[in-house]
């Protein structure tokens, strides 16, 4: 059984690595701050003082971080996983970041040869603890293969999407879709209120026909309760956005509603309701509307 | 059983009429061109010479017409409907318009003790051979549920969104959520292609997550077959944005996405591109992220 190292043991890194324990692999783990390094030690996995002592003692090595620059400096930067590299070893860099920056990495580590896969996930931290995310992957397929076994073990489905940086891809597509998705049903549902008709009848006659989107039913539903507990806080949803923005740039393809979304929610940043579930993207429509607090 | 007027026999309103008089219903037909009068006329219809004549001859008048100024000409309008109406018949308008007309119309009908209906649909022409429409209807209990039958012939599924106006304010709503979709769709899947990843698997991986919807479903599906033969003209959809656009407008809601989706659809009917399905929104993208013709 290969020996697993991970990195970032977050709201969403630590259950991950837990999963992986239970399913009997040997675990080395680093965190920035110990608390979750111990709570995992306590239960078995080895502590490593840098990313580079976790790359010295895994065969395949796990991060899961909050955004690019994180990643290129555990990667890259002293004391980083690099330096622990040696050939034959695989990387899976699970975090959320841009594709150029997953690029960048495979490119590094090919040249000590080792092989990366970027393999992010959506799903959230009930998908993170259940073990039933699901897995955008790029990388090459032999790669692929070699992690599907630990990919079962944290999610419920996972898909090859293509070379280096086709899981962020599809991952940035994704939060476009959604981001977008959410910004459309919340102009629906805010026209209605204003207009005194039913929102709740019109989320319902709606998702009969070719309006219906899970946003619609969950996002929708989340509008009707007033319910902004996250869920997925708008905050990392806007750092999503910005890769897809970045990814926008440098493809040239001018993402016209993905940037007015993205602006939207730097107002409500602005706002201090980073915190609050990304469906909160009504609550400045409804402020502009004159429906504020209601 | 009710003698049924039927105003405006185009590609909606004809197949609907025809699936009355399949069901049993004497029908007096109206329709500015003659040919699909003499159609329905050679099945046993009756013909009448003006929107007034109609109203004479029914209890319940019905219209399907092209745009907010149509219904209103053919209502109000001399030689129109109200100069034929007399108490204790009932007027349903299923063409798409706007909410303050389907008011207006509601309120001058009603003082002539005639109750109205507005009651658009969704399903398209299609839905409107099978009698499977999806309809929206705002208006008094009493005459909706007079209606019921009728509404069962057309379609599949009937909702009393509100008092009047509330079926045409439920489906601007449908369509700015499809129209936002689309092009949150286009987005996404035009990113992807430029970037060189699948656009199909793409799709397949986005729709097994939170950004699903029947959009990314159907109008993807002809994203990727190069499909845009209507389907439902982009002409049509940018006309139901104006109404939405306006509904905004007077309610105080700024319709940001809407907005910008609607001036999008704009610049491809300067293109000619109005007879294509509302799916060919990826085309001005992808032309804008020189995919052009590819």
């Amino acid at each position: 059984m290969e020996k697993i190292g991970f990195i970032g043991l977050g709201i969403m890194g630590k259950p991950m690595a837990l999963n992986l324990m239970k399913a009997g692999y040997d675990l080395v783990v680093h965190n920035r701050s110990q608390g979750s390094v111990n709570e995992l030690a306590e239960k078995g996995a080895t502590p490593a003082a840098s990313p580079k002592e976790v790359a010295e003692k895994s065969d395949i090595v796990i991060s899961m971080l909050p955004d690019s620059p994180d990643v290129e400096k555990v990667c890259l930067g002293p004391g980083g996983v690099r330096e622990g590299l040696s050939q034959g070893m695989l990387f899976i860099d699970m975090s959320t970041i841009s594709p150029q920056t997953a690029q960048k990495v495979h490119g590094e580590f090919l040249e000590l040869g080792v092989k990366t896969l970027d393999a992010p996930v959506s799903g959230g931290d009930v998908g993170a603890q259940n073990g039933t995310l699901s897995i955008m992957v790029g990388g090459d397929a032999a790669a692929f293969e070699r992690a599907v076994p630990l990919f079962e073990i944290m999610g419920q489905n996972q898909v090859h999407m293509g070379g280096p940086g086709a899981g962020q891809l599809t991952k940035a597509c994704n939060q476009i879709v959604v981001g977008v998705t959410i910004q459309a049903v919340a102009e629906a549902l805010t026209l209605a209120r204003k207009a005194g008709v039913d929102p709740a009848k019109v989320r319902e006659a709606l998702l009969g026909g070719f309006a219906q989107s899970r946003v619609l039913d969950l996002h929708g539903l989340r509008n009707l309760e007033r319910n902004f507990e996250p869920g997925f806080k708008l905050a990392l949803h806007r750092k999503d956005l910005k890769i897809a923005e970045q990814t926008g740039h440098e493809q040239c393809v001018p993402l016209l509603a993905t940037s007015l979304v993205a602006g939207l929610m730097d107002s409500l940043l602005a706002q201090g309701k980073g915190e609050l579930d990304h469906s909160c993207l009504a609550l400045l429509l409804e402020g502009l509307s004159g429906l504020e607090g209601e």
